[in-house]
């Protein structure tokens, strides 16, 4: 997919000060031929956010992109998908929109403090089992012998590179995450919210707290939700909130629970003032998707239809 | 800076399957919607790299380029510089060159294992004194006050920007990096290697281990070097070997050693065949360059210096 920008780069956002002191000096061979002595004293950023960004030549008239991964994922997941294919993110460009993937503060290219006192705990991991059920490519029951649920999209022959895109949580961080994320939203101006799975919970907290800079909200199998009492005229109304949920939401309770979450939230935006809507992708001929339907073999068409929701008013 | 890409995207590259096992499973919030029984035990893929990448659609009759950032930063470092301005990326696009950027393993998109027994110690950082000598923007005894070194071309009213991009690196992971870097070589098939600082390390040793995917090599202050052992005609005759060398290499013990190390490693590159040149940027007409010469004001001028280097053998 061809892709012509009038400008590509990249910024870090947010992030505090961190003082360390007390700590002894260490003598380090960081290679053969330059040993010094580090001090891990001193003053550090900890808590940015990174921000890439790509503007097309032919932009569109229309709010930027901010594209908010989930737990336990990168912006990576946004560019290409585990069979090669491009990923939402060309979607996006080709059709015109200025489109910002953030890494979350702890994730990718954001960092994390090597001081353990800064955040409560240490990082977890994703197994390639606890990804097989979570993510609604089959039953746990089924994982051992790698049956998954009849008529599933994702490309499970290339899910060692989904694997591979995994990286590291902590568990304690949503609220410095939400910082990041405003400080973002700062930096781009009002814009519309792509948030996927945790990325949900950063995103709803992130518009309750500053709905001006919030144009529009898409929600890709969030997994969080802005509380009932901050669903408000000020806060919600006049804008387009889209929740997108995918196939097999009977599957575990975690997914039950999920879509009546879902669904109580987009009712109580409607009654708000907000534009909102739930899509049901089986009912919008997508049936089999996953909740990694920016991925799913029939990722290319699910973008079209988002981009044409996303431009038709 | 326009950019016209027939291609654009990302792969991770390398690792291996890392077993946990006799953890117990811990109740987790992970939203106030969204509580999950985690397991920690299971199957997770350690050591993989991520690789970002550029197809120029007007691409140049030459061999792509792969970026190897240096240590506690990122892939990020090629993008934009701190004072905002279009990255040494930028340049090589519009010079035509395939380009690829990795995030070495244990950085940035590439994660790290959770395990803290899959690698030696914990990570550190660098803080912002001991960038400010390391790097050569000023003596250490001027930290404080923030006197720079006279002349020094590095963008200091952005030093925030600077900081706000490093993250943690461990000092046990060099022989994973190389296999990452290789693994990224041999996806991408013969390119040259363009590697700042510890990058030079781990670019020289996958230099060293397969000639074959290298087809040149530029050197931008790397703190590592091919063993004298290891120079020989099969392993480096035939292909540019540059060594780009900022100004003020006297600061510190540790920069008049790497200027040692680096002129021997040119004799001894020339000696074995290879194209090897000493390219000391204050003879070139760029005094005041810094270690982040990719950063630094003139950065752009060193930019197109380097890529007319690059496409005139």
């Amino acid at each position: 997919m061809t892709l012509r920008l009038a400008g590509f780069g990249s910024f870090h956002v947010g992030g505090r000060v961190h003082d360390v002191r007390g700590e002894p000096v260490r003598r380090i061979n960081f290679t053969p031929t330059a040993a010094l002595d580090h001090d891990p004293n001193g003053r550090f950023t900890v808590e940015q956010a990174y921000v890439q960004y790509f503007i097309p030549e032919q932009q569109r008239e229309a709010p930027p992109l901010l594209l908010v991964h989930g737990g336990g994922l990168t912006g990576a997941m946004w560019e290409t998908t585990p069979d090669g294919r491009p990923g939402w993110l060309h979607h996006f460009l080709d059709a015109g929109f200025a489109t910002y993937v953030i890494d979350n503060v702890e994730r990718g290219r954001s960092g994390f403090p090597v001081d353990e006192t800064v955040w409560d705990g240490k990082p977890i991991a994703r197994s390639d089992r606890e990804a097989w059920s979570l993510f609604r490519f089959g039953r746990d029951a089924d994982f051992e012998a790698r049956i998954p649920l009849p008529g599933q999209r994702f490309p499970l022959a290339h899910y060692d590179a989904l694997l591979a895109s995994f990286v590291p949580r902590w568990t304690s961080t949503t609220q410095v995450q939400v910082a990041g994320l405003i400080a973002a939203m700062e930096r781009i101006g009002p814009c519309t919210l792509v948030c996927h799975s945790h990325g949900g919970d950063i995103g709803s907290r992130a518009a309750m707290a500053r709905p001006d800079l919030v144009a529009g909200f898409v929600s890709v199998e969030g997994t969080g939700f802005p509380p009932a009492d901050a669903i408000t005229p000020e806060t919600v109304a006049g804008k387009p909130w889209l929740y997108l949920m995918g196939d097999y939401l009977d599957l575990t309770p975690l997914w039950q629970g999920l879509e009546v979450a879902t669904r109580e939230t987009v009712e109580r935006l409607v009654a708000a003032g907000g534009s909102a809507e739930y899509l049901d992708l089986p009912e919008h001929g997508f049936p089999g998707s996953t909740h990694m339907m920016m991925m799913d073999e029939n990722s290319d068409e699910i973008a079209r239809w988002l981009v044409r929701r996303l431009v038709t008013p």
